[in-house]
């Protein structure tokens, strides 16, 4: 079989230019077939702010109103991921910007209003990409990018937390080829002391992560981070890592080790 | 040769949810290949209103400084294509939104800064188009949706006029299909006497146009969708059509003929 590197990469590196000039250079020079997948989340939220519309939480998720899912489609579909292909592009990184509803890569279904409604939120299954789709891209040379908007099949754009669409993707993707899974952030990989990047974990297993989950060592946004890292590891990616942005090309970072 | 369906729709459409998925469910119906290019200015505007971003303008043209363009590319590869791109995918029209960057289709030239500096405006001819990326979107069945956002190869986004990038990319692929051209708005066509929907002229000439243009009939927009008509005439496109939104799969509107 033939690899396929998915790279996620966070928003607190796409919000600094220069960090993601650097990034995208050193992604254009992953050989092989490649994907990237990225979020967006606090452009978006300065675009929210500058125009009054709260933001609204419920248990540390954010709510997708109407008007909130039109400015997040804007800043990840548009800006930032337009951004991205153009700087590929200028590599010579023949890049194409996705949504999931583009060439219909990747359906989503709306999570149910119950018990509390989230708004145009979607929620992906390896079974709603499209594996061929995606496939005729990377088999023509051509590198999608691909943004956290998911459409419901139905007309209807949603949000869909990007982890969760790299590690849906991998796995998706996992048949056709030997695939690696890369979380890029603003951290050297996963950290045994909070805050402290000394502390980076060369290795993670399931046990270690739900003991550290216990301590509350690991937290938050680590949480959902791990555990779409899990899925993939279990459904059969070949390889899964956690590292900072900076050291894509490097051997630096998490490796993501479950039990087989 | 086969044949292929070029339409523009403009931002008076865009902008009334329903004119916009009437007109949709329309473009869906079209037989044989086909491709969407849309503008948005409108809603641009609006956003920049929102955001207090004053819209500059020089000879009637507008002047597209870097957070001019964030909010276009926002708007128009974002919010617009995607919106547009799904409610496609629901008629199981297999659309894929792009602009100039995605898969390189389509390589603009920035304005060159003197006499006046437009800022990140860029003119397209039929040799920055990638007519064998879109052949191949073309033959795999896909339709592409072309967004009025194109790119400078050197990582830079420019905004370019949505009706001569229908124009240009009709002209890039009238090599390879039998290739028509329409141009969809909020008017029955050309009119002879303005603002007379009744007046609809079936069919109009270079020279019909000059002396309608001289004697002030013809003006603002329309002179320059008419030249866009005209060139793509005169480079081999077999048919261009102007015509309301409404009417797009009859025969009512203006034929454009130019003198071969």
């Amino acid at each position: 079989m033939k690899t396929l590197t998915i790279v996620k990469i966070g928003g607190n590196v796409i919000d600094k230019p220069e960090a993601l000039q650097r990034f995208l250079t050193d992604f254009a020079l992953i050989s092989g077939a490649k994907i990237l997948v990225h979020g967006g989340g606090i452009l978006a939220a300065q675009l929210l702010k500058k125009l009054d519309i709260p933001v609204q939480m419920h248990e540390g998720r954010r709510i997708t109103d109407s008007e909130t899912l039109e400015i997040c489609a804007m800043v990840y579909a548009g800006w930032i991921n337009k951004t991205i292909v153009a700087q590929l592009q200028q590599t010579h990184c023949n890049a194409i910007g996705l949504s999931g509803a583009d060439a219909n890569i990747l359906t989503a279904i709306r999570r149910p209003p119950l018990p509390f409604d989230y708004g145009h939120v979607g929620d992906v299954s390896p079974s709603g990409v499209s594996a061929a789709a995606l496939a005729e891209f990377l088999q023509n040379d051509v590198t999608p990018v691909i943004c956290a908007i998911t459409h419901d099949g139905q007309g209807g754009l949603l949000n869909t937390n990007a982890d969760t669409i790299a590690s849906t993707v991998a796995v998706a993707l996992s048949k056709m080829y030997d695939t690696r899974l890369i979380y890029c952030f603003e951290k050297q990989g996963v950290l045994a002391t909070p805050n402290d990047d000394a502390s980076v974990m060369p290795l993670i297993t399931p046990a270690e992560f739900e003991s550290l989950k216990a301590a509350g060592i690991i937290s938050k946004g680590m949480i959902p981070k791990l555990e779409n890292a899990f899925a993939a590891c279990i459904a059969g990616v070949t390889q899964v890592r956690i590292k900072h942005a900076d050291n894509l090309l490097s051997s630096k970072g998490t490796v993501v080790q479950c039990e087989k």
